[in-house]
């Protein structure tokens, strides 16, 4: 069975959308990410930390997914990471209402001995200098390592981020980001640009419009599902990494051709995590759901066109 | 072969985007449908109408790519529909700059004698009234009735276009669009909603990300290709319907995976008229260009997964 490593924020969040608001529940990009990837079968562990107010029944229902977590630190005398934010009316943009950093802001990632020789290595969204400091303590680089980050990190703190970008082999961003890492509008140009930073592949997301995958001058594409109602979106991106990786590691494989089908994996998982508030879908979700659902994908995508 | 009627204007127009600026070049939904419909090799004749000052070189294009053009009228003292654009930075959004509706402000459509049996209709967008005349000259029903429309008809003649709505087959909108006629936000129930208007198949044109196909529970989606380089978007939806009912009335089967296959074919056609402005990509297209792409969709596509 293979070996992944997640590191990420796990968190408070507080959600408003068009549809409702909730207290404060359960979030975090490893929580997403590993809820996602533990479908999959694989030994998977959190690299996180928390503070003492963090409720031991949350790492419980990561535990009850058999996803270890004792990469996770538990400061007993801090507070957990909080996230508050409000979504649009059309759920594809949002403010953030409330960032308490909280224990975050001095974390320092330490890797446990037992996911030290991990296959595959996911990077959460996190400041870059975390990201690096996990690079560093394996000492057997993993078969494939991918970056999730975000604007704000370009915004902020570009050159770490730049030197994180160099050693990975995938990175999820938006089209947006992509945009603005590349400088360049046309998404094909800036996959161009990326790949000469480093990564083989660059996952541009699209949200409700699909994600593509480029691949020095291969591109797939794989549409969001269209639903009949999209709930909440957070953690919907967190959601598509765990999945893409988790495929990757259950099936040991990092070919073009399979992570075409790990981003298939990844927008089918990311439908279901949208459908509920926070975590609630993707705690109750069923190998029967995803298995029914990835057929939909197909019937949504596929086509015969005779090629003279 | 079958025949295929192609209502719609036929216009001057004047583009600028962020890549340059025309000047009065040849424009116009049906001269857009037919470039990419005569791809397909079938009998295609427009109805249409313009000026004493529209060059007999324009109609000449259109004849030299199998086009009749009998059913344009040419209203010796009117001057033809013009139409001035500037496209925004993103290429998503537009300006329009001047409308001169000329002699379609008064067009009274003439179906010629023969296209009276047509196999296959498209109503270019249009007044609703045109698109319905049209309608009521033909006795016998074709074997697929295609409406392109926009939202200027929604705001300002909806009742007409409903009247359209209840007798076609295929309607084809934009995401926007399939919002406002519906009233929902959700693609999946504004295409629920849109069915019970009386067209068995949506199409909801989501520019540069791509189409869907509805029917009935059924749905189906073709990204657009990414492409390097977008130089001008004019004529991209009326390329893809083009595309999509030549393909229909080339293959004569209206079944829905046909009509997948159809989608396919106008996204691929569409592909080729944003990369130089007006008509002069559609104009001097082949067929070895044409299939050489849809190979590129193919790959862009398709993937494998084992469902249990």
């Amino acid at each position: 069975m293979s070996k992944l490593l997640i590191v990420g924020t796990v968190a408070f969040d507080a959600i408003e959308t068009p549809f409702g608001k909730t207290d404060i529940i359960l979030g975090g990009a490893a929580t997403y990410i590993s809820l996602s990837a533990s479908q999959f079968g694989v030994d998977c562990g959190i690299v996180s930390v928390v503070g003492g107010d963090f409720p031991k029944e949350y790492l419980k229902k990561l535990n009850d997914r058999n996803i270890n977590t004792d990469g996770i630190e538990i400061i007993e005398d801090g507070k957990t990471f909080f996230w508050k934010g409000k979504y649009h009316n059309d759920l594809n943009t949002r403010d953030t209402l409330i960032t308490d950093l909280n224990v975050l802001a001095n974390f320092n990632p330490v890797v446990p001995k037992n996911y030290l020789d991990t296959d595959y290595l996911m990077l959460g969204n996190l400041h870059p200098a975390v990201q690096m400091a996990v690079i560093k303590q394996i000492p057997i680089r993993p078969k494939l390592v991918v970056l999730d980050t975000m604007n704000f990190w370009m915004d902020n703190t570009l050159p770490e981020l730049l030197e994180v970008i160099a050693k990975i082999d995938v990175i999820t961003i938006n089209d947006e980001e992509a945009r603005q890492l590349s400088g360049e509008y046309s998404l094909v140009r800036a996959a161009q640009k990326i790949h000469l930073m480093g990564p083989k592949y660059v996952v541009i997301k699209k949200g409700e419009h699909g994600a593509l995958l480029f691949n020095n001058g291969d591109v797939f594409f794989a549409p969001a599902l269209p639903l009949e109602e999209v709930f909440d979106p957070t953690g919907a991106g967190d959601t598509f990494a765990g999945g893409f990786i988790g495929h990757i590691a259950k099936t040991d494989d990092i070919s073009f051709e399979n992570l075409k089908t790990a981003i298939v994996a990844g927008s089918n998982l990311a439908s279901f995590c949208v459908e509920k508030f926070g975590t609630e879908r993707m705690e109750n979700l069923t190998q029967v759901e995803i298995q029914e659902r990835l057929l939909q994908f197909k019937l949504l995508t596929q086509f015969n066109i005779d090629l003279r």
